[in-house]
This record gives C-alpha cells, structure tokens and sequence, in this order.
C-alpha cells in the first residue's frame, strides 16, 4: 500500500484500517482507512510493510523529514521489543504534554487506553529539566544512536533513624568542621553524627552540616552558635550550602540518616535504619542536592545512575526550591 | 619534652634529634636539637610524643592554626600506614612545589631521599586544574574528613587497530548523524565505525564524529564534504566538538577505537586492538575531553574514578590546548 502526507499525517486509504490498525495497533481510524503519524510510516516503510509515503521509500522519507530520525530509533526499539505503540498526538492519548510516546502494557493495543510507559524522547546533546521528572520514562538517544532508558519516579523518602536520649557536646569550630573532644559516645553510636578521629576515642569530627542541624536543635554548643556554623558553611560554598542544609534537616527530621556521599560524587548517601552504628547496614539512597529549576544534561544522569546502580544504591536528585519545599526525584535504568 | 614555634616551625632541643630525628624521621636535625613542621609536632602531641608547644596541647594548637586541621589529617593517616613521611618544605626535600608530604618507601627514611608517593592534599570543597596532574598523589578530604587518595599519571595511549582496505562510501547527513545506506561491511566489522540500524543489514549510522574523521581522510563521500560535517557538530556543541573531534582523530591515528562513553557519562570508551567487532575484547578506558585549562572538584574526579573503576576501565583526561596538542592525564584510586 502506499501513503500520502497530508495535515502532518499520512493518510493510507480507502481499506488501510483492518491491516494496520485492527491487526497492528498502528495510527488511529479514519472511516475505513487510517491516519499514521509519520514516525509509524518510517517504520512500516522500514519494514517493507508500507511501499510508498508520495512515492517516498524509508531513505527518501526520513531525508524530507531529518528530525524524524531520533523518534523513528526510539519507536523502532520498542516496537521490536513487542510493544504497541502510540505516538503522543493530541486526541491520540491522554496527557499527552511532555511525552512523545504512550507504550501500552504488552498485549494491550490503543483501543485499551492503558500504560506501560510514558516516554519522552532526549537527544544526547539535549538538556533535561529534573523537576519535570517523575513520571516519565526519558529515552535517550546518544551520538552513536544508541537508546538508553530511565525511569522516573519520586519516592517516599523516610526512616526509623534518631536519637533517643537528650544529649549535649561542646565544640570548637575549625575551618570546615566542628571538634567535639568530649562528645558523648551515644551521638556517634546511635545517632551516627560525625566521625572519630581514632577509631575509639579521640576527638569526634562534625562536617558544617551536622553541626549546624545539631546546634540548632539545641545538641551542640559552639561559639556563635548554629549562625557562626552556616556563615562558615555559606563562606565555603554560597547558597548550596543552604540547600545542602535543608536537605539534610529534612532527612534527619524524617528518620533518614544523611552522610557524605563524597567517594560516589554526590551530596549524600543516606541510612533509613540505624540503630547502631556498629551494626550499620548498606546505605540505600545516593542524593544529589539542586536548584528546583536545575537542568542536566543526559550524560550526568546517566552518569549519576549509572555510577548508584554499580554501588546497589538508589539515585535522588532532591530539588529544593526557594520556600525550602523539597521535590525527591528517582532516575534508575529501565529495560522496556 | 616540649617544644617551641620559631620561624613556623618548631623547635625541639637541646637533645631531640635523636629521639625524633634519627630513630623516627620527625624534622630535621638542628645541631643535637631537631625542628619540626606544625604538622609533624601536631602529630606528636596527638600521640602524647610531646607534651607541648608553647603550653599548648593538641586541642589549643589546633585551634591556634585552624589550616593545620587537614594536612594535618592526611599526614596522620600516612604516618599510620607505617610510612616516614616528609613535610614538603624548601629544603627538605626536592621538587617540593605543588605537594605538601612525600611519602618515603616503606622502610626508608628522609635520610635516604627516597619517594614512593609526592602527596598534594586537597580539601573536597576545593578545585583542582587538571594539567598539573601526573606525578602526584591527591589526598582528598572530604567534608566529613574522610580521606581518598587519587593516583595521577601521563599514560602511552595507543592501540593496533585500523583499517587494512581501501574503502569507500556514501552518507546522507540527517541531523546528528550520518547514514550510509551501502556501506561496506568491513568499515563496522573490522573498522568498528558507526552502528547497524539492524543486527545484520539496513543502514549504518555514523556519528558526527566518526562521518568527520572518514570524510577527512578520503573514505566517506557525504554533501559538503567533512567542512559540512563539522559545521552540524559545532551548530550542535560548540567547541566542544572541536576539542572531541581532536582527540577521536589522534586516537585513531594511533590504533585506538574511541566509542561512545554516553553511558559511563564520559565522551570515549576506546578499544586498543580491534580486529573485528565480532571478537570485540572488553574497551580498557574512559576518555573525558577537556579544554588544557580545565579544572574539576575532587567531586568530580571522584565520581569519575569510582565509575572507571566499577566498570574496570581506566579513566583519562585528555586536555586539549589552543595548538591541538594533547594531554593525557590518567587518575585511579590509591590504597597507599
């Protein structure tokens, strides 16, 4: 059969609705023919299953039309994968704002109105708003035009971590960190605050956040109090280090304990149960702090995930706005 | 015995070259005294090894020299590791620009102008300019002063894989990437250029990159030739694309196969000896491209390191300069 464009779409008629639609779940009705967007006609010209778009094959098809070739891959893929897909058009899916496909569950066709995956299409060179994650699936498309999928999510976020006891330190503020050489052990062993100088005694050594989350709830006591240690810390790092502090009071305040995640390059890696830390389980979440309105581009996500999945750890991005509301988005790789 | 600061270092006499000195390679001898840098006799009243400096204990020597804190710690790790390790003082050991401690061989001490390690400490909040890596050692504190050690080199890059035939082909540039629709099968099976749309057949799809380089060098016929080519990878990134463009071209002028590295967040995973693609070995790095005056934060490099090594590459930092000379700058993480 052959197709002609017209309005955006390409028309196959007057019998094309049993083979394509009916059978296949490609394009929506149109009478007894049916309307395919033109990702779908590449594909069915790609395979053979479609002779002609105006007398266009898949070669001349995709050269009238250039940036049909990073949603024809995505199409392709998860059409080879087994999936019926329908392109986001409007009056085609619903919400279709953001997205570029709807997969349906498999063995589910478009007459099912059901999901599998909302999918948005992401050029590797493109940049992605995070706070406009959380329920799509980005597939990304790399300079060698391979696909990578991730999934989005926002995840409840809390623990069973605290102090049980009222405890008190006293502290010297030194450069980027709190002494506290006469801390009671329990701010250690239960509440896993700081870290020991020498494995037994010693000094225990408070980064800026964690002395500045315990000064202000009353715990430490340091000259200037909890300002003199978030002046220190804004010297150090401008409003990231305000950002940095809402995030980690607000795990703390959920029973989450925060600790640097440094060694995996991001803020925090974060423990939802500690009793004790002697008895300290894996951590499970690795939190990067931004911005509410930051962009990254597809290779740092990929890089963050790629980099949480190796460690069995899962990625956040905790997006902190300027009224210190926190939106938590989860990436992760999917295999459709 | 107590000690005395004079001139920023502290003096330790009328007999302390002996104890300090000669049996533990502390300072340097000073007649039958020894002197101390702050960071050896902060060490020493952290072992009870000194009872003082200037009536000071640790707690108020500390607080006296607030940057004393974190060389402090790296100095303290290394001392416990079993090493003698040297304050990089004019004077007291060479080449002392740009580092703060060697680290002496296991067994040696100053006395034998020995190196198994040239230590630069770097606070985690800090920047490091990449070109001035390669013979040093960062030692990393993080701000929960935790330590890391990174281990820079100069790598030989260079590889046995090539092309052996003359080859030719047509390409039609469609956004981002080129397709030949007749390629020759050994310009993907031996060459490793470009990717299959299909498994066996169908189109082959360069990436900007790679329809540069073989259009440069006589084996792609495209519109516009390799200046067309270019032009869509500057309209895309800028000269970034140039600064890749150079390091892909001397890779495979030295035998080396640069990919994609999308999915481990670098621009380069390279395969030294490729002989077909169907026998491909496991690519042994990761290439990130940067302009020669680059500086990351240890955060950055950290999370480059840790995923290089979770994936079992090596990771490298190509510094490209205005004249297209290359650096290559390899960093891997250190147990010392």
């Amino acid at each position: 059969m052959e197709g002609h464009l017209s309005d955006g779409l390409v028309e196959v008629g007057p019998n094309g609705r049993e083979r394509y639609y009916d059978s296949s779940g490609y394009g929506r009705p149109d009478g007894a023919g049916v309307r395919l967007a033109p990702v779908e006609a590449a594909y069915l010209l790609a395979r053979g299953d479609l002779d002609a778009v105006d007398g266009m094959g898949l070669e001349a098809f995709l050269a009238d039309t250039p940036d049909l070739v990073v949603p024809f891959l995505v199409y392709r893929d998860l059409r080879e994968r087994g999936f019926y897909v329908s392109p986001a058009l409007e009056g085609w899916v619903a919400d279709h704002a953001g997205i570029d496909f709807v997969v349906h569950p498999r063995g589910d066709g478009p007459w099912d109105g059901t999901v599998a995956y909302r999918v948005r299409v992401v050029d590797e060179r493109g940049s992605v708003r995070l706070d406009s994650l959380g329920d799509v699936v980005l597939a990304v498309v790399d300079e060698e035009s391979e696909l990578t999928y991730l999934e989005t999510d926002r995840p409840a976020v809390d623990g069973t971590s605290g102090l049980e006891a009222d405890l008190t330190a006293d502290g010297v503020l030194l450069e980027d960190r709190v002494l506290c050489w006469d801390a009671p052990p329990a701010l250690y062993e239960q509440g896993f605050y700081g870290q020991r100088m020498d494995r037994e005694d010693g000094p225990l050594q408070l980064s800026l956040l964690e002395a500045a989350h315990l000064a202000a709830t009353g715990v430490l006591s340091v000259a200037g109090g909890a300002a003199a240690v978030e002046a220190r810390g804004r010297d150090a790092e401008g409003e990231r280090f305000d950002r940095r502090l809402t995030v980690y009071r607000t795990l703390r305040e959920r029973g989450v304990v925060p600790k640097t995640g440094f060694k995996f390059g991001a803020d925090f890696r974060t423990y939802a149960d500690v009793d004790s830390v002697s008895e300290l389980g894996h951590s499970e979440l690795l939190v990067r702090v931004l911005p509410a309105d930051a962009t990254l581009s597809p290779r740092d996500v990929a890089l963050d995930v790629r980099l949480a999945h190796g460690v069995r750890k899962r990625m956040v991005f905790a997006l902190v706005d300027d009224g210190d509301e926190i939106r938590w988005v989860s990436v992760s790789r999917l295999t459709p």
